[in-house]
């Protein structure tokens, strides 16, 4: 099994700290977004949308979607869980896994795209949609900040998935500027601790 | 228990269908999103970030997002699987459901949100941008197309929550024009066997 993956950037980046939590070793193989070949015949015919990561099974089969590929992992690792134990858990993870990917990662991501025009090659970016999520992620870090008043960790006391998403989309922020505030003491306190975690580094 | 619901609007539809493929039946609360129901301090109390549906327990523990809501369900009554059986399943599912909901369902709702200003009161809506996403969906439909000529459902061969999720862009995709077009016959035999399944009225 490999996982295709391209280093610089945040999604795949999920995928990689979420094995590094869980002591899972596999074969990563770069793929060069900038250079497109994430877009060419043969990725496509992994991923038709073009996109990375892709986990690509011993018998060809493929899957992709960072979350995807996660639950995949979960499934027969469950040892030391990152998705949640028993139902109420799981979908509070889901929850916030989710709040997060759409009010920060997203934003963040939208952001880069259309403010960047960094893959204008392949969509069309739309300047002003970029400036109005950049400031949608910075309300989101507001939210995020009420809630880390409360919780140790974004879904609760312990390390989860929605962590990992979080602490990959707030890294990436710096890239267009998007950034915790020297007031957002409970953010910082819950960033410091997570961006210590050897799976950080993956 | 009880469900925060808006009968009109396609998120939740989600959820309603999703349960009743189950045979579930929870007590369901109208919230109507354009008089911002949604957005007093009650509902905030209940999801931060104002959206529809939400799951209440009875101890007034709150569950957003409706994958999270589904998931939780899946957990407690998981023998009819829509999320699929065991890790590869559940992986290729989530793949698919993810592809779905970025590349269809929320292109057509930042289509309807950014084009027609529905919620100008409490976004930014960029009209070029919802041009943009309605273009996206339209190119979503012919990858769809393709993939519904070698599988009878999204997922596989077996009705999943990815098969929900399209269903409801799909109709909802006619308030703001985004159709299937006449040659795509793939995508037409499965929307006609889906949408008759009696869950699809709920």
């Amino acid at each position: 099994m490999k996982i295709y993956d391209t280093q610089t950037a945040p999604t795949p980046r999920r995928v990689r700290m979420f094995l590094a939590e869980k002591g899972i070793d596999v074969e990563y193989v770069q793929v060069d977004l900038q250079k497109g070949e994430n877009i060419t015949p043969e990725m496509r015919a992994k991923n038709p949308i073009g996109k990375i990561p892709i986990l690509e099974l011993d018998d060809g089969t493929c899957i992709s979607e960072s979350d995807a590929i996660c639950l995949y992992f979960e499934e027969l690792h469950p040892e030391k869980p990152l998705l949640g134990r028993n139902a109420l858990e799981k979908a509070q993870i889901a929850m916030w896994q989710r709040q997060i990917e759409f009010g920060l990662f997203m934003q963040i991501g939208m952001c880069f795209q259309h403010s960047t025009g960094y893959f204008k090659d392949r969509m069309t970016p739309v300047k002003e949609f970029g400036e109005v999520s950049g400031q949608n992620a910075g309300k989101f870090l507001k939210l995020l900040e009420r809630r880390l008043a409360d919780s140790r960790f974004i879904a609760g006391d312990e390390f989860s998935i929605a962590d990992i998403t979080a602490l990959c989309s707030i890294d990436f922020g710096r890239a267009v500027n998007v950034r915790m505030s020297e007031d957002q003491t409970n953010l910082k306190r819950w960033y410091d601790e997570v961006s210590s975690r050897p799976s950080a580094k993956a």
